[in-house]
């Protein structure tokens, strides 16, 4: 976002690595045309898609099935005022197909939520971004 | 979001209480017709809305600025699955008063970043919804 030396832009690898590391992020969509974003625990699919564990009557499943949505996760360290965050950009869709879902019920992620007839969401890593932000308070 | 016992929904109030003890949160707006979200540090105003300061030629300015933005901000624990997350939805507007502005480069929040000619972003906290997630590790 600003050019600066603050920052520093990571590849897609670096990005996925970090994203692997924490248990929780944030899905950003539209809900009756306004702004929306939810915290969910997630995991990451063997081909970096991210993985969403929720109930098949949740307003989430109907907002973000079939439409481009963001996913977010980050870590800030307020005292070094550092840390990263990471975007996944991509179409979220319900999984449907019969083996898939068997498959994730065994090895996909459990939702911390208590869930009513489970359904994954996928969300494709189609765009991949992130930056990490070193400490900058040297130049207080 | 999802109706069971793991979720208590907060009022404003508490919403704003928990608010105020995270330094930073989550922009969530559009930009390019996708979903974007902007990690950033923040204050409370004392009418509630949400301060951001950034760099007058920023990306963020030119996508908020007018326009209803979502910020988002929370804390989870792993261990526990438990924690909370706060949203509030409102018109993002720049500050252009300059007696205003003057006040908030004496009292707003520092940005993380260095900044080229510093904004003042207002988030009015026209909504403000938030839910606390319990520990549901005893019903495993």
């Amino acid at each position: 976002m600003l050019k600066n030396d603050a920052f520093r832009s990571m590849d897609r690898q670096e990005c996925l690595r970090l994203l692997a590391k924490v248990p929780v992020g944030r899905v950003v969509y539209t809900r009756h045309a306004l702004p929306a974003v939810l915290p969910v625990n997630f995991a990451l699919d063997a081909d970096s898609s991210v993985l969403l564990r929720t109930s098949a009557g949740s307003d989430l499943v109907r907002a973000v099935d079939g439409v481009v949505v963001a996913f977010e996760a980050d870590e800030f360290d307020a005292d070094s005022r550092s840390g990263w965050s990471v975007v996944v950009t991509g179409r979220a869709t319900a999984v449907t197909d019969p083996a898939e879902h068997e498959q994730l019920m065994r090895t996909g992620p459990r939702s911390w939520m208590p869930i009513q007839q489970d359904v994954f969401i996928r969300i494709e890593a189609a765009m991949v971004t992130g930056r990490e932000l070193t400490d900058l308070r040297v130049n207080d």
